[in-house]
């Protein structure tokens, strides 16, 4: 995992008409056979995806039948894929898939941490109350996995087979990283491996493998014929409720609601992005190098969807909109721009 | 302002044994003759400094004797200097230095926003209350600007004098510009001109430049008279009160608890830090090309102190605990490290 080779520049903030800040870091845009059909920057550096792979780490849950036995609805499947804001509605849906696995929250490993969205966090503070595990941005992938441990073993003893579920060795997670590796085609045995915030293992993939894997969730091609309509159940799940995915201000669930299932895509902690473009049989996955992600991660995904799909100018102006941003100071006065470079901006003509 | 220069990385985050995400940028530590000691990366390219020269903005304030007519503290001198958390002394402190001044918290002109430091913004929350311009990190460099008012032109009709002080032409910013231009030797008329956060303008600087007008604050070598001693009473008022130029858990609020007038610093948005080392003569400025000042500017400084300045093992081994830092997750776990690379740790030496 060398960054020695100089990456380019894909975002950056302007203020006084001077360059500020910059973001290095690499894209690749691939199809469902492994082609690349655009790229910048090194795409064969393993990274870690973090949270950007939550939709293939969720492929067993409905492969394997536990969603459709226990009955989970698109807004829970949309959670099972989901870095939630900790509002109302994340942490009601999480203990509503727990309930129906016949657990409580306290059968959750991810740890606890303050709602990621400030309000959410200060009316909880308001109300008295403190965080618990059901706010932490990872509740619903968490619950998942609990849901897709009920059909491995029954629920008579759940709590006790579920116990360290996090861990490599679980039969739960053996399931969700072969899931990981066949959609990647990436082998995970040779894999840096590092330790998750939610505690789960994360392993270093290329991101020409990462974009592999979202273009064949996008279109099922590559896939085992589970996975493939597992893939397309959670899509349709994610596109019709995608506030559970995200939550106030997201940037995936700006896009979502505003092109349904044209685009899925997926943040990840340290600068990672990964999307499907169904219609186009494109998979996107980038990291940038400095791990950003509250800011240039979602303006560079943004950019890449406006340089790729093709849309109209109602969808192009909200697009960029994301992708070249005013900024504007504590009393409103405009300071400087946060946009893509014209590196980036050139990728689909690349 | 170009970055197509490609800076070395300062900073690395590793994750399960491999580097997740690294951090570029360029140091430079700098005698007050303007001799550059030592040097990585780009130094020549002016960037905005933004919060990290506050000491210089504060010099009029004191050097035009208002911080003595006005019976300032060690406490509000400090807060003019600082980037506070907004905690209860930090919005205590700030009001009355207005009250001092004949002033109001109407009179601030840096905007409102929430207490920087979580739990307080959570705490206002609680007790039912919304931040207002007190609680604005730079609410305390507001105020000075406000005391400097004063004996500009006394305290009848003030507030209409004081109306307008964040603007590059009126008297009080004019006297601040060009205490930055002395301590920097850098013409401000043809440098780019940004605003800040607060409104106040923000000028592009190289960081020699930079650098040099810390070596000068810090041993009064190449000041004027008014600005040496004004300089010594602002480094003496933070070593004294260094909770009130940060705040709960800030940097530099920790390294000046531990070692006092040894190293007067100061961060700055996007990545920017200036640090004094007056029993060296040396003045430190680093900008992360990024804009990260949350983790890897942090870790820059601590790192170049470290280097730097003769230490005993007990503030050696506190310092490398602020430059290489263990990382862990939601659940306590140890994830990985965030460090300073060896190019940073070789800086002495080179």
């Amino acid at each position: 995992m060398d960054m020695s080779t100089n990456n380019p520049i894909l975002v950056e903030l302007q203020r006084g008409g001077a360059l500020e800040s910059a973001h290095r870091g690499a894209v690749a845009v691939v199809d469902a056979d492994g082609a690349v059909f655009s790229a910048l920057g090194d795409i064969a550096r393993p990274v870690f995806p973090r949270s950007a792979v939550k939709l293939l780490q969720a492929l067993p849950l409905v492969a394997s039948g536990a969603a459709d036995e226990l009955g989970l609805d698109d807004a829970m499947l949309a959670l099972a894929c989901a870095s939630h804001t900790g509002e109302a509605i994340h942490v009601r849906t999480a203990a509503a898939m727990l309930t129906k696995a016949g657990l409580g929250p306290d059968a959750l490993e991810c740890g606890t941490h303050w709602p990621g969205l400030d309000a959410a966090a200060r009316a909880l503070a308001a109300a008295g109350q403190l965080p618990g595990a059901l706010h932490n941005n990872c509740s619903g992938k968490h619950a998942g996995f609990l849901c897709l441990a009920c059909t491995m073993h029954g629920r008579d003893g759940l709590a006790g087979f579920a116990r360290g579920y996090v861990e490599a060795g679980h039969p739960v997670m053996r399931e969700v990283g072969a899931a990981l590796q066949a959609a990647t085609g990436f082998d995970l045995s040779t894999a840096a491996r590092g330790i998750d915030g939610c505690s789960i293992p994360t392993f270093a993939i290329p991101l020409r493998h990462l974009a592999l894997a979202f273009a064949r969730a996008g279109t099922g091609i590559g896939l085992s014929a589970g996975h493939a309509l597992a893939a397309q159940r959670l899509r349709g799940a994610i596109a019709r409720a995608p506030f559970l995915v995200g939550g106030s201000g997201r940037l995936d669930t700006r896009v979502m609601e505003r092109l349904g299932e044209r685009v899925c895509c997926k943040v990840g902690a340290e600068g990672v992005y990964c999307a499907a473009l169904p219609e186009l049989g494109l998979g996107i996955a980038l990291k940038i190098d400095d791990g950003n992600n509250a800011r240039a991660a979602e303006v560079a995904l943004a950019a890449l969807i406006e340089a790729v799909l093709p849309l109209d100018d109602a969808d192009a102006a909200f697009l960029r909109g994301l992708s070249d941003v005013l900024l504007t100071n504590w009393n409103g006065r405009e300071v400087g721009r946060l946009r893509a470079s014209a590196s980036l901006r050139g990728i689909a003509a690349a």
